[in-house]
């Protein structure tokens, strides 16, 4: 038997990869979709479009104290050493804080500032301006004002703000289905204790927190075994359905790894390898209208690829970018050197020493996913 | 007709009303419960014990590169003036990443450093010394090793690590079940446009919305009228199966305000009355050992009651401390006067302005959602 091989097609910086990625999805026109969904169930959704409020809130005159409404005019020239006698009903009506003002009456008087007389009268010792302690129409949203803008997040105050304006549903992007094909014959799913040989398939549980995390739907198949045609259906099919679709391992140039093969032969092979350590043997391309990535089968590896390359893709499919990593500037508690060949992400836990951040750098080994478990950030 | 009032029971420092309540829910016992879940289902979930690794991963020698397994005995002595030859099968077998090594081999040689010469035999020019290019037993996780440690908040690297360790199901955490009680007879349910007098009861989806982010599980109960008995009735019937309980309104000392008297009654009031703006109209009480706070009816003074009681109660409940909120110094945009009767929280939008960051006031009306909508922060 002569060991067989397939050979990188290329080995592309990061940055370039990117770009050819990005610049086709630009040119396929792959944008974001759009769905309605009711305002309460929007936590944490995009607006696919600016919401306008429907109605006013208040949409009326509402008391903004415990205590009386009265007509302004009939307060006027209450002095402590004049005070004003007020009757129930024509003249003073008792009041709860939110409570609508009764028509024709445009001042509240705070409990704490009037006089019980009788049942009926009141008596008052100082005037009360036009619209004191009264939350006028419209004070916190004015109808047809804006209330979210589009490609916003949607916050738990943004929900109270539009139930608040009136606004019941609300356009949203559609969470962008990412499809991960897990292949390999040597995979058990979790459940089974693997035999000798075999693995447990969690990178597509590892890969669908991440998507969930970016505001992705991940969608993990079945695993599927080694072999050129299985795994040529299953990207068939889960292009159909799917924004974008992950094949798990066999994206390197091993005797089995068919996913570059495969990429070319249904659709276009836009990248194989990328100079990233780790993170070499991916696969990038487009098969019928949908990005396709080959992902390597390391998990720290995977990691990377996804960070890089999956993440601003599912963002964009939202029509936003994504948040920013929060950066720390640290000094390396020890020296490492990088091949000149493709640029190192490095896992790193960090620490305080005296006014300095040390990062101290964790195993490089691709396949370690603890070293993603205690990592505190990368270099 | 005379006007009836409640009077506040006491108007207490936010610190003072804190430490009773958090007090009392220590020596009431009320600790975090258990459960176990799927580990697939477990992002964003926090251990409720340490997880250790039950097999080791990867749990046999794997290949780390394509290439062939050799035995590193057979190797030595391979140089470019004297290449050496290894038969298939006795001597070398070709492999892919990740593959097992048969056993007896313990290195693998890279497919690059390799020349076939025929289809049984190949050449090397290096000798391979034992374990190279081999991702030994154990490298990433060995059995009985800690993956992750207790009140841990599992991320999609924590869903890998535990099932390459073999862990299937995994001890969280319980969502505490905060159950709210939306009261006011001038309240209608979103979907509804509200007629004079009546408002979109949207409170309950803006405080469901917060004590998801916060890890709990929100439960809004159907709108109840404001009458003594209906509210104390849902008070009632609500503890049983909630660990949590928020009336919402009623918390002030109107006419209406039934929350103190029905907690009074129900159980133990704690607290009537703190003093920060907004957020004064605030009831703490214990009823059946559940927490169970009125909180107030404006959404912003809400707001505050909730992050400033309720969040540290709902991480409390899951074992841990809420998240540090992110502090930047800037400065006022304008003066600000508050009164010293109580803490104010003030929100307010940044800006850079030069190389200082500025701070503006946004409306300070606690009935006005809209500013916490535009809020950077809070001062």
């Amino acid at each position: 038997m002569v060991v067989k091989r397939n050979i990188y097609l290329d080995n592309v910086p990061l940055k370039e990869a990117y770009d050819i990625f990005f610049r086709r999805i630009e040119e396929l026109k792959i944008s974001p979709a759009w769905e309605t969904v009711p305002v309460e169930k929007a936590l944490d959704r995009i607006t696919a479009e600016p919401v306008f409020a429907v109605i006013s809130s208040p949409h009326y005159h509402a008391s903004a104290m415990d205590g009386v409404a009265v007509k302004s005019a009939d307060t006027y020239g209450a002095m402590e050493t004049s005070p004003k006698h007020l009757k129930l009903k024509e003249q003073y009506v008792p009041i709860d804080t939110g409570h609508p003002l009764p028509s024709g009456f445009d001042a509240v008087i705070m409990i704490e500032d009037i006089h019980q007389v009788d049942s009926e009268t009141i008596e008052i010792i100082s005037a009360a301006a036009p619209w004191q302690h009264v939350r006028v129409m419209g004070e916190d949203i004015v109808a047809t004002e804006l209330i979210i803008p589009v490609n916003h997040t949607i916050g738990p105050e943004d929900i109270g703000a539009m139930l608040a304006g009136g606004i019941w549903e609300v356009k949203v992007r559609k969470k962008p289905v990412v499809t991960i094909i897990p292949t390999g014959s040597e995979l058990v799913q979790p459940g089974e204790m693997p035999g000798s040989g075999k693995i447990v398939e969690f990178n597509s549980r590892f890969f669908s927190g991440l998507i969930t995390r970016w505001g992705g739907k991940p969608r993990a198949l079945e695993i599927v075994k080694d072999e050129y045609d299985r795994i040529k259906e299953a990207l068939l099919e889960a292009v159909k359905d799917s924004d974008v679709v992950l094949v798990n391992a066999g994206s390197s140039a091993g005797s089995r790894d068919y996913t570059a093969a495969i990429v070319e032969e249904t659709g276009e092979l836009l990248t194989h390898g990328v100079a990233i350590k780790p993170g070499k043997p991916t696969v990038i391309g487009i098969v019928q209208g949908k990005p396709v990535i080959g992902v390597p089968g390391y998990p720290v590896a995977a990691f990377f690829i996804l960070d890089l390359l999956v993440k601003p893709l599912v963002y964009k499919l939202q029509g936003v970018v994504p948040p920013r990593r929060s950066q720390v500037e640290a000094v390396m508690s020890r020296r490492v050197v990088s091949s000149f060949k493709a640029e190192e992400f490095l896992r790193v836990k960090l620490g305080q020493v005296g006014d300095k951040i040390m990062a101290t750098p964790l195993p490089r080994g691709s396949g370690v996913i603890t070293s993603l478990v205690r990592a505190d950030g990368f270099v």
